[in-house]
């Protein structure tokens, strides 16, 4: 007999017909007349209820179906005369598939998300992060499918380096060298002699794949990476993970004003495509997690994001301490902006997000391109309510001699970065692009608060289970 | 002025309007009457014709556009009198972003693959690496439509991993310890002591997410993977890669036929996908590199792949050995399949794709579900021609004991899979899933003969350039 999913059968199609259900049981209510067995199988946050008749059924095997256990139940899908739900399964039989002891760790109600993130392997079948991880699915879909409608590649940069140019964080080495042995051999000048290791050189996991991106960019004419990147950064806070997925769109002849446009377009579309396809999870996090969460996303969409330079933006910040507003840290122009200032502009002075552009050219990569003051750059950064930076983008330096007055002053290693000048060498081309978090992302559209009950198995520092 | 894509320009609905297409040149034939310029800008692999009158130019400028250059061009689109394109421009000025010296690498036609690999930046200029890396995008999202059209959500198991229990290959090690100054200390026994190290213990990166993906599926019901994974082998072939791309869907309640329909619907709907999705490149691959490829694509289609239980398959193999057939590999009950033997299968007797079952439980993974006879396991290999394996998947064991046994006996370490056994013992259902390398995949449909050709940076032995 061919499955039906809960979530079609809460459709009631098939009112009248027989169906089988296969799921976890979420809940057993026990009565004499009576018994109801909440069942999911994770195509959707709500539950089928299904009524066995006790008299119907040996009592022990009855009693056994505990939560957590895993069944298959056939019988009529019918109206259901409680509240709650719509339809729910007359039973006529039920096969156990596998029974749930009694020490099952996610059996009680309201554990903490800290408790949870120990099981991170069960903690999936809960409501919440259940929920979650519907919505990042769905958060996924809706990047690609927009790159993909907007012509965009998948393009997929290496994970892999030996270099490290960009300076964006610190790496994680990768070997096949035999360190559990102590077999490291120094080579000349007592450095590591890396001609034994599998790739003949010193190699990391990427920090970012933009400088591959932009190979692609200056080729296809518009690239996105959707993909793992990697931190070796000691920051144990509800912001970082040592691993994170990022999405990093790479675009040929775009300027400062289609980077913004884009950024923008693309930040609503995504907040959209979850309000489209992630109802009922979307209803669930904002009555159980978040009670802001759904006007929170639909301001998102009402108004035009604020495109603001980082000067007039400081000039705010300078007027607003005047005016008595503390800060922590003081402002001054040249600052890198704290979150605090972030969250004042764009939760307190403009009360929308905010893309802030042309920033001090030392607070910034050396790539992004230097604006006709030679004091500020074409760097956009979208900020957001509750989250702060959600995406950091730049018009890209495409002149030679600029680019590479950049990395002398800025002492960048070299060696390793001939195939990027190569494109500003042939046929270079004004281009542009930006950077997303993907967890941040997530965060901000399902209203959880840490980072690392937003992907399945977070990494950070001493924590790699699972 | 608005820039229109090559691709839209080509489809003339703009005729008789002013356009402004951006790109790089392809070539630029000159004359005294007029010039001609192709210009291409990755949006699709057809250049378009772009005629100058040198009498309306400075003729110093026009000179100095190369082959590679990157141009702006304003002109009138316009039917065009010549042959090989429906639409060209006729020119009323060109912007030059950036010229393209005589020494660049992609400027000869015809130059083999294995020196445009050293070139792989450059290489992603051309009308074959173009079409490779459109037709790559395109089954990315063949990929991703699939699964969401079929209710799976895209899971993100961890790159990272302490676990090594798969055995799948050999893996790299990851670490933030000083290798480069030797400061590696030896802890108790002699071996390093890794407390020191970020994650406080020995970490690897995942040759499969296949593990974490049980977990996924027995809490959401049915997941997919998508993205890199890692072996550190030693193998220069065509056929290997380092760093490459794995799918692996894994699904609750779904038997040995369920999963042998999904492997077989899935992969149709791929090569479907990029017949539909990406006709003038395959049709250009089909002409320049593999004059079977859109045949062989097509057949895939027509017909149902034979399901072939390895002990059948083996008793055809000793036929045709009887028969005279010289295989290199000696064919009996028990052995690994080798190249040869799938290849024989698949392109001489059936002449179509097979999926192979039930193979000995001996040169299969522990996970897989064993059969009654307690000699061969639910495991289902797809195989190809040309490419061979290109699927393998099975039913996975979910019964907690006889799992375990299977453990105990391939003397497996058990300290850090609880969470695996965890599956089986809350709850436990029955599930199966299949990997697919996408490389594999892109090789299949683009008629490429090597890996290294078919993702934009390959990482093989001693190569992990860009």
């Amino acid at each position: 007999m061919k499955r039906t999913k809960v979530v079609s059968a809460l459709k009631g199609t098939d009112l009248g017909k027989e169906v089988n259900v296969k799921g976890w049981v979420r809940f057993h209510r026990t009565s004499k007349a009576v018994d109801f067995i909440a069942v999911n199988d994770g195509s959707t946050i709500n539950n089928i209820q299904v009524v066995v008749s006790p008299s119907d059924f040996d009592p022990d095997t009855l009693k056994k179906i505990t939560i957590g256990s895993c069944i298959s139940v056939i019988g009529t899908l019918v109206k259901s005369k409680g509240k709650g739900q719509a339809y729910e399964i007359q039973c006529k039989s039920i096969e156990i598939y596998g029974l749930c002891p009694s020490d099952y760790p996610m059996q009680k109600k309201g554990q903490s998300f800290e408790y949870m993130r120990k099981y991170a392997h069960l903690r999936l079948r809960t409501n919440t992060f259940g929920a979650v991880f519907r919505i990042r699915h769905h958060l996924a879909m809706a990047i690609h499918k927009y790159f993909d409608e907007h012509g965009f590649y998948y393009f997929n940069t290496p994970l892999l380096t030996s270099s490290d140019a960009e300076g964006a964080g610190d790496m994680f080495q990768v070997t096949t060298l035999d360190i559990d042995h102590d077999k490291i051999k120094p080579g000349a000048e007592g450095k590591t002699d890396y001609s034994e290791d599998f790739f003949g050189k010193k190699v990391n996991l990427t920090v970012s794949g933009q400088l591959e991106g932009e190979l692609g960019a200056t080729a296809l004419g518009a690239i996105y990476t959707f993909g793992p990147t990697f931190r070796a950064e000691n920051s144990n806070t509800p912001r970082h993970l040592a691993e994170f997925w990022m999405i990093e769109p790479e675009i040929a002849f775009l300027d400062m004003t289609g980077l913004m446009d884009l950024e923008e377009d693309f930040i609503k579309f995504c907040v959209k495509y979850a309000l489209d396809h992630c109802q009922d999870d979307l209803a669930f996090l904002n009555k159980m997690i978040d009670k802001g969460l759904l006007e929170r996303l639909q301001s998102v969409l009402k108004e035009d994001f604020v495109r603001l330079p980082y000067t007039e933006g400081i000039k705010i910040l300078e007027e607003a301490a005047k005016n008595g507003h503390h800060f922590d840290n003081p402002v001054s122009w040249g600052i890198d902006l704290a979150s605090e200032h972030e969250r004042y502009l764009v939760e307190n002075h403009f009360k929308r997000p905010v893309i802030m552009t042309d920033y001090p050219k030392d607070i910034k990569a050396f790539y992004m391109k230097i604006n006709e003051d030679d004091k500020t750059v074409q760097g956009t950064d979208v900020l957001f309510p509750q989250i702060g930076e959600i995406i950091g983008g730049s018009v890209r330096e495409a002149d030679y001699d600029k680019l590479l007055s950049e990395i002398h002053r800025r002492h960048i290693p070299m060696k390793d970065m001939w195939w990027y000048l190569d494109t500003r060498k042939y046929g270079s081309c004004p281009h542009a692009g930006f950077g997303l978090g993907f967890e941040r992302l997530v965060l901000f559209i399902t209203g959880m608060q840490n980072i690392r009950d937003v992907i399945p198995f977070p990494r950070t520092p001493k924590n790699v289970e699972f």
